[in-house]
């Protein structure tokens, strides 16, 4: 997607060979103009699939999720990162390290909002390690529903991340791919 | 806000006389085309504001942040609830109380997303005791920005929240305010 492509190549910052800051265009400020044209490209590529919902976790996938989910026409669900006094109880819940944070927290959502005859796009903002994914994943067998696909923004292909969900079988469609950040660069893959 | 207000009346659950569950529209789960409508009145509320960015708080303001942002045209900032390995400096940051988490966390936002030309409203789902959106509007004001109103989605009127921010002379904007969950029965203000 080359307009994301232009916008990461003005704007990224290179924090070391293994982080990309992506703070002003997609994990702490948004253009919601370029957000939408990305939720219609994962609707786009995804529009063979009968979605019933699209998940994400929260917090910094909630925009593009958002969007795709306006998109297709669906509810958008996102997994919550901790226990809160809204949720104690009646939630599947898996605990899973977090790449940029150094922490591991628990992924936790609601029994109600998902289920059997649920058909699951899960959209997020950057796949690194698969951490999140593969946690969200699990929660999404517990629930017994089924996942479509899987569409990433952007993905760092000298992570495993990404590799290791197309290894579970799954349809992982990603927007933008880089292949190093070594000496000071971003290398796209096309 | 009607269709607000009719989907808070079939699927809110009321936890206590304190706590309303928003979980399947508001918090956990969204319904992105009534959320879009929420950003387009809230767009619509403030039009008379020349609005440079809209700013909410992770995790469940992002969306009706982002709708009413798109609506506007400008872009979506959202204060981080945590230190990261992404902005471990280079931030404004204020501790606040959580009135639903039993918690403090500490707010952060990057200084390069904000500063004095900044015009900004701040959109949020629910405002209960409004710790988070004093802490943020310290933010701002350590940023230099103008913060030209809030809007809040679902306003608990019985308790000091919106009124505490009324007080500081600011404008606030609610689609639904909840007069009281006493009785296991949501009454709305008109």
């Amino acid at each position: 997607m080359d307009i994301l492509k232009d916008r990461i190549r003005k704007e990224a910052k290179i924090v070391n060979a293994d982080v990309l800051n992506l703070d002003s265009l997609l994990n702490h400020a948004v253009d919601p103009q370029l957000t939408m044209e990305m939720g219609k490209e994962f609707a786009r590529r995804f529009s063979g699939e009968p979605v019933t919902k699209v998940i994400s976790v929260e917090s910094s996938g909630i925009p593009i999720a958002f969007a795709t989910a306006y998109a297709i026409g669906v509810p958008l669900v996102f997994a919550r990162r901790k226990m809160t006094l809204l949720n104690e109880s009646d939630a599947y819940c898996e605990r899973i390290p977090s790449f940029t944070k150094g922490i591991v927290t628990d992924l936790l959502v609601s029994r109600n909002l998902l289920g059997p005859d649920d058909n699951l796009l899960f959209i997020d903002d950057i796949v690194a390690g698969g951490d999140a994914a593969r946690g969200l994943i699990k929660i999404i067998r517990q629930s017994g529903a089924r996942l479509a696909g899987i569409g990433i923004a952007v993905e760092k292909t000298f992570q495993a991340g990404g590799r290791s969900l197309r290894e579970m079988g799954y349809r992982v469609e990603t927007l933008v791919r880089i292949a190093s950040l070594q000496h000071g660069e971003i290398a796209f893959e096309d």
